[in-house]
């Protein structure tokens, strides 16, 4: 089988307030196939966006945004860019913090991240920077030299490093601690 | 937005028949989240088999290979490998027969196929060969030369040719005639 590495779950991370997309840290979830039940992207299917400007605004269809992840190593390299310490992954609405895999956003889709307890997981592709992060990052940061410009820049410099988006190919636990094999399809 | 290309529908394919994977042409389908309502790739979810290693065998996992989708021009190719002189999409248990796409099998994953009704199908990756379809091939040419290898020469001959699986992302009709946009990811 084609398990090119492994990473790590550094943290798993809800969003379960409504009024923010802004995550907070769990020991872990168990995911069914509509994501992390609770979570605000869970769903089989939610309305298309602005992402998707194929469809009418508003249709419903099959949710492949169930969960993001990100880099601990992107992160960090987003932050160096913004002249910041750390970007967390909270801010960012992410629910996996991985490491060990240094260019996340670049796994094809259709790879896998296979869990210990059997969950799977399907990469969707790239999750493309909007400005949302950098607003939290602007309040977050009111001494930072240029504040007003962060939303901007975020999407310039989170650009190819703002992680991916998941869909579960297979229900079960994810937890913090939990070694992830890689499978990367065939070409 | 990063319209490739347009192809055609040739044909539009239905596996009805519990016996067997062969399909059978018809006007048109109407499909939901799980595919083709009565086909027998139809489903939410499907066991984990043979082409699916990293999951124990029969383990109910999201399908992602509710249809699938074949080229007149890879057809052709596979039929001049085999010299025979048609290769039709029943006898590969298809569901679209596309024209004008000739590379069909590299479309990447996360492309989508993009219907006048709205339907919008997600390419899942390359179509992996079996045997089956040779076995096919074999029973409907009995004076064929080399009848007894077309099931192992059908897997060479076909590798790379042999089309696309596919879900959906949003349902609708998809007819015969149907031109259909070519939507790429951005990468």
């Amino acid at each position: 089988m084609p398990f090119a590495t492994t990473c790590r779950v550094e943290a798993v991370l809800v969003a379960t307030d409504p009024d923010t997309f802004v995550t907070r840290r769990v020991e872990a979830v168990e995911v069914d196939l509509g994501g992390i039940p609770g979570d605000r992207h869970h769903g089989l299917t939610r309305p298309a966006g602005s992402r998707e400007p194929m469809y009418p605004r508003g249709t419903p269809i099959r949710n492949r945004r169930q969960l993001s992840a990100v880099s601990v190593e992107e992160c960090q390299a987003i932050a160096d860019g913004l002249g910041l310490d750390a970007v967390l992954p909270e801010w960012l609405g992410a629910n996996l913090l991985l490491s060990g895999l240094p260019e996340l956003t670049r796994l094809p889709a259709g790879a896998r991240l296979l869990f210990p307890s059997g969950a799977g997981l399907v990469c969707e592709g790239e999750n493309r920077p909007c400005r949302h992060p950098g607003e939290v990052l602007a309040r977050l940061h009111p001494l930072h030299p240029e504040r007003a410009a962060l939303p901007v820049r975020f999407v310039q410099v989170a650009r190819g490093r703002r992680g991916i988006v998941l869909s579960v190919e297979r229900p079960g636990r994810i937890a913090r601690g939990d070694a992830v094999r890689i499978w990367l399809p065939r070409r």
